[in-house]
């Protein structure tokens, strides 16, 4: 491990120490990492009493605005978390006379009080110099992916004494659509785990939570428009919900943290826990010429379905401001709308024979054009494009068939939709080792295809699937193994694509995790400076 | 999930609720199970103000039993921990007129301040009646398992009332040696991470600690005799080492729950970390004629050696109390020893030819034959039984080696040695899924040989080996995993052999060790009234 040699020396020689982790910290210490990294040896020391962030002259935003006013507060923390805490060292000024240090932060356009969307512009330029940083951005995004950078850059000798190398960086994310997902139906995550997973989010540089809110095994969504959903569908009404005072304190949370969050109501399958808080929205499924008694997907032949998806999709449009919506449809059985008399004789009606495919896309078709009417734009599953002839032209699609995810990137891009890649990022699965590795040598846009296929890759997401997680392995199952899709997704792949380089530098960030309170699980034998202490 | 059920109804049925929810909970609540368990739907309720642990007339230990005091104090905060914590409902007992009731528990014989052995009698029976439970065991250790017990058999209705059901055990242990393996070398664990685990240990009754303290990564223990072994082997020689007193705070808490603590000093291979603090101890390999500066095993052909480890095995015998010692002895590679001069002429002169497994044996036998000298039973991997003649008949082999694993518990008891079984319960090995019904289907004693040969198996460990592992996710992934083995080791085998049926009070007793504050990861979809509320 980087630190190991480091400290085995400590009781010997202090100065070789000093220069072995200098000589260690120094050499790209951010994660993922910038598109153009420029570092000389030449350091300043930062001291907490005379360091300041401050807007610069030319800054669109200036004092008041709300996202990079907290996010200064927030990175003085976590920079100089000692300071913060009360119980640094003093006597670490012995050794450097304490010079002032400023971090100036300029963005063009002011936009403190709106919501990150797919066209925010995340680029930023940094300049670390003798007494200051210079931090230029377009939008209050960049500003904070650059002070996310900076506080990477800053690091503590083992004296306690903070400094920075004299650093130039110019960086901008490879995909506009850094995804992870959530999923709080098959268990349910406490708010706090939530927030605390947006925290490592920013730091990561991932910048939409997929939030899977519902699903077959719980409806823990407190709706105003249908409270029964989660009175009868959650797995407790009062304990385990997330009511709306909940969600805006997730969607604040996020905003701060340059995050966008798209929630996914998943329909018409995946919906069982729907259906205890909404009678005659599922198919009821019949043994022969009676009802069993158990249900199946959403009925599309009812007006009623119809009623009621709007209803609820004006709520959530209300609900969520991103622009983006996530609708499902997924995995959907045909066998009970296949035992349901009434379903066949609608699809006699309709003229759909036998096909069941039409049944789905026709029930599908008036959602995504509901959400079109909402001025949404529909994200659906893979399984959307497999059976559907209709899709609005600006819906995306999101692949998660583990299998041939490269013909599926061909396919609809050929089609001239725009794809998410999930499928080799499904960090649910577990195995021995370091799985970081696979995650790491995704290569999204290496597919057949034309350039302009490989444009319609808009990004891809992490998923992190609730059958065997809660908020008791939630952290260490995805951190730092989510880091390595992050890296894929934000930095230049030539320069990333060795993962032996990379693996001292994720060790080093899987540190300062640690550093930050974010409980993530160790890649290899080793140790942390600063380890674990929340237990 | 169990309780799903339940819940959903709860705005609608109070009073189906609580029928529900009785006739989930009453059923063998009780994990690992006991040998004989007979429950009636007759239940008495328990109100914390008038509930009491007392020490029966006949009994051998009274107050000033230090391992029974603390345990009663331990159970009742654990039996009611919303009164302890001052926030019960005190409105429940508008339900229920509060009776007083009594637990009664009676020793045959004192030892309230020794440790627990290899001879410990752990079997207790208890009764439950009206207003009164009675505890009889021959030991200490008999009674904490039977306080286990009882904790578990006291549930909770939805109104905060505490309930027990009329109820006779019969129960006692079918291996005397239910072992848990932690490596803090790899990745050094914290203190209390240790002691939490003790915790979760003491309520599945597992009752050896199994310590694997030092490896080749690092050498945290601080030994008194050689200081440089931890003040230059450990990762920190300051914030990561196990102090003398550390070690004295792991074995009284262990002993306060009945666990035995059997430390592993792990050679000649696995020694590393041991070199740096200890000139002259390991191998120096060549390259050729000269010395490569890379060292191999412990160097068995120099008497500083022995004098060494005859040091540290006393040290070891005054530090830690139980009669067992573990002494490695796996996984010897031989190329270092191969390209050294003076060990290939030590090969010579003792007439050992070419086969260096002649030399590990000469080693490994003086180092028995060191511990046998101090009175200590010694436990070794099961390579030692495979090129070695001469080992003690009191020594007992582990078997490691996933392949065959029955085939050497056949071969190993044949030539009538003890064995201790651990192969199938590599639980450091993770995969997707519930695996722990890969544990719950081991059988320890079904391979070919002598009911003689069945009686030499004297029990399992639980292998939570540490180079994917540290205190970020040792917990869940110990939780409930570990708990598959420990019902095999502890229950009839005939009772427990169905998985399914043993599911759903895995899952209780699941939630039961979240509500203890113990961080243990889902079995699969669902939830628990008390969630995990650590982060």
């Amino acid at each position: 491990m980087v630190n190991t040699g480091a400290h085995s020396y400590h009781a010997r020689f202090c100065f070789l120490l000093v220069l072995v982790s200098l000589s260690v910290e120094q050499v790209d210490g951010v994660w993922p990492l910038p598109q153009q990294l420029d570092q000389s040896a030449e350091r300043y020391s930062l001291s907490p009493q005379l360091f300041s962030f401050t807007y610069g002259k030319d800054s669109a935003a200036q004092t008041g605005c709300s996202v990079l006013d907290a996010a200064f507060k927030r990175y003085f923390s976590i920079i100089f978390p000692d300071f913060t805490k009360g119980t640094e060292n003093v006597l670490r000024y012995m050794w450097s006379e304490p010079q002032p240090f400023v971090v100036s932060v300029s963005v063009k356009t002011r936009g403190c009080d709106g919501y990150p969307d797919e066209d925010s512009d995340e680029s930023y330029n940094l300049s670390v110099l003798e007494g200051q940083a210079v931090l230029r951005s377009v939008s209050v995004w960049g500003a904070l992916r650059g002070l996310e950078t900076f506080s990477q850059l800053v690091h503590q000798d083992d004296y306690g004494s903070y400094f920075i190398n004299k650093t130039e960086i110019v960086d901008f994310p490879r995909f506009a659509f850094r995804g992870l997902l959530l999923d709080t139906s098959r268990h349910y995550l406490p708010l706090h785990a939530i927030l605390k997973t947006l925290d490592a989010m920013a730091y990561s540089k991932i910048n939409v939570f997929h939030w899977h809110i519902v699903d077959d095994p719980s409806f823990p969504y407190q709706s105003r428009t249908f409270p029964d959903l989660s009175n009868k569908g959650a797995f407790h009404p009062f304990t385990h919900v997330y009511t709306q005072s909940d969600v805006m304190r997730v969607i604040e949370h996020a905003r701060m943290r340059g995050i966008r969050v798209v929630p996914e109501f998943d329909s018409p399958g995946h919906t069982q826990s729907w259906g205890k808080g909404q009678p005659g929205l599922l198919t009821p499924c019949y043994k022969g010429s009676v009802p069993s008694g158990s249900f199946g997907p959403v009925d599309p032949t009812v007006d009623t379905t119809y009623k009621f998806m709007e209803s609820l999709l004006k709520e959530v449009k209300f609900v969520f401001p991103d622009s983006y919506v996530h609708l499902g449809g997924d995995e959907v059985s045909f066998t009970c709308w296949q035992s349901n008399p009434n379903v066949r004789a609608f699809m006699e009606k309709m003229g759909f024979g036998k096909d069941f495919t039409k049944l789905e896309s026709f029930y599908l078709e008036n959602i995504m054009n509901m959400t079109a009417t909402l001025n949404k734009t529909s994200i659906v599953w893979q399984d959307v494009f497999d059976y559907h002839e209709r899709i609005p032209q600006d819906t995306v699609l999101e692949i998660w068939r583990g299998k041939n995810y490269k013909t599926e990137l061909s396919r609809i891009t050929n089609a001239g939709y725009r794809v998410l890649l999930s499928a080799p990022w499904y960090i649910n699965h577990i195995s021995t080792g370091q799985d970081w590795r696979n995650s790491y040598a995704v290569q999204p846009q290496n597919f057949s295809g034309t350039d302009e296929q490989k444009k319609l890759v808009i990004g891809g997401e992490i998923a992190m699937w609730g059958e065997y997680v809660d908020a008791t392995n939630l952290t260490p199952r995805l951190w730092p193994r989510a880091c390595a899709a992050a890296e894929r997704l934000w930095s230049n792949e030539e320069k990333t694509m060795n993962a032996d380089l990379a693996f001292p530098r994720l060790n080093l960030f899987r540190c300062e995790l640690l550093r930050r309170g974010i409980q993530a699980e160790p890649l290899f034998v080793g140790h942390c400076k600063h380890e674990y202490d929340g237990l």
